[in-house]
């Protein structure tokens, strides 16, 4: 039995979680479970663990760590209940930094020394930016977000280095400030925008021809507004060309327990240290 | 030649740590480079490094990572232009978990295979406090701050476990809000309290006891506010019990050339993206 998106729309977690675990369902999860937090997920041998986290803490608006597993272990307790196997729609399988396959189910390829990492995305921020009641062209007419490699460098650690990927909304000029405030109360979730303006200054020659997603025009009185983006890693993980590299689909994440809209230190620290 | 605290009190972190390095101060650095952050060291061998990282990751409101070395590289290239081998006024020697020595320099002792963490410190939170016309009794009177072992227990990583340690400050019931406030500006500095009122309800049984610094009092009107504390790492790292581990000496601390009261994306991301 297959199930729909509608039907799952406003299911929780768990029984999301479980119909795709069951392959009843293995559609995107855009807009599913709203209100939980929901992540990319990154699988490495942990040979390059310790780079790649290195790699993550150096570029924490393109990476931001919201979990990382103990070695071999398919979970992240303090992200939720769940089996990173089975529990995401798609998954991308990548050998030398090249994608080779895509699956939904990756057990028969699971390793007792595997290292799952789970980085914020930007479902976060643009959800909170909707309730705010600031329109997202790409949203609304159901396309991706364009995506641009930028002339930033990221923070290299060990193998891993490229350019910061960055995303383009746009915003109207009223807004911006309200932009930047609510998407700065999200640092999991890649934080405040990262440039606005002249896509040239930070090395994109032409906003209709994004490196990944679609073009999205930026409309009289608006302004591009540029976030890092959560292709980082990925172009990091395709300069590193790991013997093995396993990541969500793109679109197709980790739904997590954890509320969306929480602040920072209150999505990642102690459940206990939250009551007081 | 010597040189006195109050001869430094005002120079730039170059100058001070430039004095550290050739031996000419070794005192403790709070109140030294006003404005600019202040880091707690921790150094270990990499075969514990993905761990720890994990436990810091797991716990940031205890370990709150600002930077991590490449393995066999002494400094940190986001957070300044220093040697972590001397730069430091005075370090700690654990040998499995155990505190063997105290030292001003440590380069005898580094091995290519040490990796060095950062941990922001709660100068910050305090500095922020202080500007805003809230009195710190521990500061007003040069004490320790009392710190205590919490019955919260960390979240453990590999060998890394224990119990959150929490820092105690008495503040007016009229500027508790302003002090969740701005402490919560800080997440790379502990962030938010913990907990506020009563000590018994995280495990504390005698406020005139503290596990770690001086006691403090809790005058009228007054409630007793608890922080995690940087001491939650060494914790647990005595139960880890490396071969070898290397601190700073309490108080005196890695100086940094990062701006103490920036927001912590613009403390800890690259510099290329905060002119945006």
């Amino acid at each position: 039995m297959s199930l729909s998106y509608a039907t799952l729309k406003s299911a929780d977690p768990d029984t999301v979680r479980r119909s795709i675990r069951t392959s009843q369902y293995r559609g995107h999860t855009a807009g599913l479970c709203p209100g939980q937090l929901q992540a990319n997920l990154v699988i490495l041998p942990q040979v390059l663990a310790l780079d790649f986290m290195r790699f993550c803490q150096r570029n924490p608006r393109a990476c931001p760590l919201v979990g990382v597993s103990d070695t071999g272990a398919p979970h992240i307790d303090a992200l939720g209940d769940f089996d990173l196997r089975t529990d995401l729609p798609a998954y991308n399988v990548y050998r030398d930094g090249v994608l080779v396959d895509s699956s939904s189910d990756i057990s028969a390829l699971w390793s007792d020394d595997f290292v799952a990492f789970a980085l914020g995305c930007s479902f976060t921020f643009e959800s909170a930016l909707q309730k705010a009641g600031i329109p997202l062209w790409h949203i609304e007419n159901d396309t991706t977000v364009p995506m641009f490699r930028s002339a930033i460098q990221a923070r290299p650690a060990g193998p891993f280095a490229g350019p910061v990927v960055v995303s383009m909304r746009a915003i109207a000029q009223a807004r911006l400030e309200d932009v930047r405030a609510i998407s700065a109360r999200f640092p999991h979730a890649h934080g405040a925008p990262v440039h606005q303006g002249d896509p040239a200054q930070i090395g994109i020659a032409d906003l209709s021809r994004p490196d990944w997603g679609h073009p999205a025009p930026v409309p009289p009185g608006h302004m591009p507004v540029f976030w890092a983006c959560g292709v980082t890693p990925q172009a990091a993980i395709a300069t590193a060309r790991p013997s093995i590299c396993i990541t969500h689909k793109p679109g197709h994440m980790l739904i997590t327990d954890i509320p969306d809209q929480a602040d920072a230190l209150d999505v990642l620290d102690l459940p206990s240290l939250q009551s007081s």
